[in-house]
């Protein structure tokens, strides 16, 4: 979100007491609470405004009408040295994907690799956040989910069967950031069309498409488009397989049983999520591995630029960065997220209301 | 390949008897050269005929200039249960991966799951190739590598350190055709282009760009311009990705280092790969995964269409109905590969000529 005068700042404990606050208030554990505030905060501080506090609202409207399991028994139905099927038990999605990235990177400590996958969850928030679990382990981490409403079509088709089913993928490096892809396998998501709308501004061709296969740019008549996906029908491929790994393969949602999260709050979602740890010493010696790592990133970085660009960015780097100035200046919240976060506060009678 | 009235169609047989005879010729043992013959004459039944039969003359004059090592020791150099680093030796490319799929599969078959990687390879054909060898073992596999050729820039960037990098995933259903996805994280190949140009075409916006950014469609002047990645800086981030995780996570080539094999046919490539093999009944029983397989496959085809679209394709299902129409009709090659493929034959003194 672009920040203007009317932006306000907050440190990151202060937003993330609020969270654990208002989710303890909900009826959360406290624990509980607390794991999924940082989450949360944790996708502010990259930046990632979508999918961090400014969810908060929409999570409480779902455990007030019960669409959350507040007591969960969060565990492994089958399990070897290195996969498990973790069921979710319609937990909040941050402390099911906590649990399975825990797990994943305790089996990958040992036996080197592990793939975890998620049924009967929710909504986790930013995919960049579990993927980067694994790098303090000096690991990969890898993650994938089916998204929580269809607003894609398959290639050729017209009807919503598809989400923005995102992959991220993170590697450790040694002195440079290291390297984190977070991407929708959509050239955007729906929120950033609603977003264009409100402002009455029009959406770049690319962004979607009409029923016919043609551009749609007014984002007024996004209820008549398509998502267009990442490189056409290559996108459209990607998004499948990710359906499959994070859904189907965990016996969870993908295709026409994806329940939308926005329409109904109180249906069970089955939401379906993986995760994978690597150890990078199955390979390469740890140093040797981020050594030539660093070099790749300075080769990418210092190569020639075109004549309008200043800078050449790793994936994940311009993350890294808003991360120190968040944890320093604070993280910005528009003044319509202020509001509604204070009136959630009020109906919680919460202490801090953001005033 | 689009076929005209002068392609001429060749049963598989005889064309993988044809490399075989070819690659013993040139010096590599039978068996060695059955292996190569059998994985290229794999992608051209699949209509991959860009990494076939069509690159035998490159790895025939890559050969005769000693860029390939001929009695290689192909091993694990680094290894546990569930992951290996694979010495390629400077074997042809398709004898390491071959090696490193079957050890993948084995090391999956005993404990579920398995990631192996390699360095100091060769151009091993297409990718969906070995990612698809996992699926007749009820496993999910996953192929990864470093192109041998830079033809693209990162985002904002002119210098051409980047390849195609592809990625292919394999899925196996149960009565459908299994899922198998085949991308490079480009809109299109170099070779795509150079056809372009020799046909007298022009290409689509979106496939190549100049040093401004600039859409480039006139493919004469593709030595100034760039390959455009699959969803612009999404497409950068998950070749870098790829780069990293089959090329320097294997201590293989990625970047600058990278050979360009068209150019160079005697340096080593130090050319990089990965395959992921994993059982689905990890997760789920294999039927019930298998059946739910099918739904979804079912689910995206018969899902309504554009207008003008005849039919939605599921990943890998053209390539699927291809195998069997080429097994059945004879796999097409156009006068100029045939004329090649002689000219070689001629050369090596073998008894078919394909005339």
């Amino acid at each position: 979100m672009a920040s203007d005068h009317n932006t306000r700042f907050f440190p990151a404990k202060r937003l993330e007491d609020f969270c654990a606050g208002a989710l303890t208030a909900l009826g959360l554990p406290e624990a509980d609470a607390a794991v999924c505030a940082t989450r949360m905060i944790e996708a502010d501080l990259r930046g990632v405004d979508t999918h961090g506090i400014f969810r908060l609202n929409h999570y409480s409207q779902r455990i007030r009408a019960g669409g959350i399991n507040l007591h969960p028994r969060v565990h492994a139905v089958r399990e070897n040295a290195v996969t498990a099927l973790v069921d979710g038990d319609n937990a909040m999605g941050h402390l099911v994907m906590t649990y399975a990235t825990e797990l994943a990177i305790r089996k990958a400590a040992e036996s080197g690799l592990a793939w975890v996958g998620t049924f009967n969850g929710n909504h986790a928030g930013a995919g960049a956040i579990y993927s980067s679990m694994p790098l303090a382990h000096d690991m990969i981490g890898m993650y994938m989910t089916v998204a929580n409403a269809n607003h894609m079509a398959p290639w050729g088709g017209v009807e919503l069967i598809l989400g923005t089913n995102p992959i991220s993928v993170a590697i450790p490096a040694g002195e440079e950031p290291p390297i984190v892809l977070d991407i929708a396998t959509t050239m955007t998501s729906y929120g950033k069309v609603k977003l264009a709308a409100q402002k009455g501004e029009s959406i770049p061709p690319g962004w979607m498409i009409d029923r016919q296969g043609q551009p749609l740019t007014d984002p007024r008549r996004s209820s008549e488009g398509l998502l267009v996906p990442m490189g056409g029908y290559k996108g459209y491929g990607l998004n499948v397989v990710i359906g499959m790994l994070a859904g189907v393969l965990n016996g969870a949602a993908f295709g026409r049983n994806v329940v939308d999260f926005n329409k109904d709050v109180a249906a069970i979602n089955n939401s379906g999520h993986m995760i994978m740890a690597m150890r990078v010493d199955n390979f390469q010696p740890t140093e040797v591995f981020k050594r030539e790592t660093d070099r790749v990133i300075r080769e990418i970085r210092e190569s020639r630029r075109m004549d309008n660009v200043d800078r050449i960015w790793l994936p994940g780097e311009m993350e890294h960065y808003r991360i120190r100035e968040r944890l320093e200046k604070g993280i910005p919240l528009p003044p319509i997220v202020v509001e509604n976060l204070g009136k959630l506060a009020g109906e919680l009678n919460l202490s801090d209301r953001l005033e």
